[in-house]
């Protein structure tokens, strides 16, 4: 092979415009990132270094007018949160274009599972039923439940969390949750629910058990929590195939019904900085007035008529 | 300066580990971005080339127990949109430390600016007072805008959106938003508001102009529209420095009382894939039932002492 005359100038040179588009193109990927904080930047390098634990969202959801308001909202902290995997139960006998087209236009078909089941007529609200007459969900859970004991490595730990469709959650709520220890259920506050600011776990003195719950309602209850106030690592679905929801306990006891069979009260894992955070907040969104549209519904006509609202 | 002999050989050699050096730096960023739908990927391209045009989003807020749930929700739009400037505006006499605790937790503090402005008590609303018997925000949107109207380039494009704090928004809104063109004020449609399902703007067959509103309560309205179905491009304001908000007129009439100076239904730009995505929903929140909450204040106990809910 010939050879050439270089000058190690002319190296120095080559290396600097080198490291200038190294610089050009870094800085070109940093204005790409979210604008998010420090924990959600720290997140997504451990995400890349496999160092997450997957998070299996269920999501029982049903048609009614405020629907893709509310998923709209969840569908914008799974943009955020990079370890989430989203199964949304809808209460129907098939899936609709209303959700597929939700995930596909959110970019999160890849990351998300479509599944459906009926609630059957018995244990259907009426349209004037208090909402707590009857238990929600319970069919919808159990779906997902089995979907998980059958799709899921039982051998790579991941945790699942129940999140309804009209709560609200801060992305932090992520962070701790993927704290979720192998063989653990861990628990945090949730605002705004029993009547309360905040029903919490109530820790020991050296804050890493937890010996009782601040509940108003009902606190004689095994577990006297939210459905959003606990995460389940994924290895207890497993080593335990009974734990399931069921129509056949009292109001406000289906948390308890699944728990009795994962954990102890004292097996509980307290996150969200010893259970002094509020990330998640049980708050409901107000049934819309719709008197003009049903006006217009019988004269035939409608204001959604070829929109999907 | 003293020449020496390298090889084209070893040059490629340094030329190959740069690209592979250059590869996995590009590799690495593209793993620590959002996950969410193409038009946000498009977004921060367009961010990055000082293509897009910033957007003031005005949210006037009051202290309630569901306060800090809806400014979360809102906060994860402000962490997923690159060009959204965050103007709260608390009806308080001072800052509060649960909006700055928010911002700065959120990573905002630098997008955002608080403000505050007590509403006169004559013009407060009752605890049980429906809550449309009196203007909101008056006071609160009209400090916004005189704070733009001092602070904001006004040679600089850019674009003012009303944004409540317990709407559902779509982050596409703001990609659509980002449209407003210089010298107009842009238009799509709200879903769940004014009794129906949606209200929408008409347009014409060419569907390029506003001719019409499709709502059903208090149609006679110049503009019976929602504060959320509109954006202002910035120069509007300052070519009108009389549009402002007033308590001085009826109910339903605060989106005319400011749009009446800025524009004709003419010059209305129709955005929103010409009016057929309903990206933005009128959602409201249920007041919390705190009835436990009520019983431990009386003895002096509260569930929150000592956690911000």
């Amino acid at each position: 092979m010939s050879e050439m005359r270089i000058r190690p100038r002319q190296v120095l040179i080559l290396i600097i415009v080198f490291l200038v588009v190294l610089l050009m193109v870094h800085r070109n990927c940093k204005s790409t990132c979210v604008t998010g904080p420090e924990y959600l930047q720290a997140m997504y390098v451990m995400q890349q270094n496999e160092e997450l634990p997957k998070i299996y969202a269920i999501t029982p959801t049903y048609a009614r007018p405020q629907q893709k308001a509310e998923l709209t909202r969840l569908s914008q902290i799974f943009m955020l949160v990079p370890n989430l995997h989203w199964i949304i139960v809808e209460d129907s006998n098939n899936s609709t274009q209303l959700v597929r087209n939700l995930l596909e236009k959110s970019g999160l078909t890849q990351r998300s599972s479509m599944l459906h089941i009926k609630t059957p007529a018995a244990f259907k609200l009426q349209n004037k039923d208090p909402n707590w007459i009857k238990p929600r969900g319970v069919e919808q859970r159990n779906l997902a439940l089995n979907w998980l004991r059958t799709n899921v490595d039982p051998d790579k730990h991941s945790i699942v969390y129940f999140m309804d469709d009209d709560n609200a959650y801060s992305v932090e709520l992520f962070v701790e949750m993927s704290k979720t220890k192998a063989g653990r259920v861990s628990i945090w506050p949730v605002g705004l629910v029993g009547g309360l600011m905040v029903e919490k776990p109530i820790l020991n003195t050296d804050q890493t058990q937890v010996i009782g719950f601040n509940s108003a309602w009902r606190p004689e209850r095994p577990f006297p929590i939210d459905m959003a106030a606990f995460a389940i690592s994924i290895d207890l679905l497993f080593k335990f195939p009974q734990a399931v929801f069921s129509y056949e306990v009292q109001r406000g006891y289906q948390e308890t019904e699944i728990l009795r069979h994962l954990t102890t009260r004292q097996q509980l894992q307290p996150l969200a900085n010893q259970c002094r955070d509020v990330l998640v907040w049980h708050t409901r969104t107000e049934k819309t007035k719709l008197t003009a549209e049903e006006a217009l519904n019988k004269q035939g006509k409608r204001s959604d008529d070829g929109l999907e609202v």
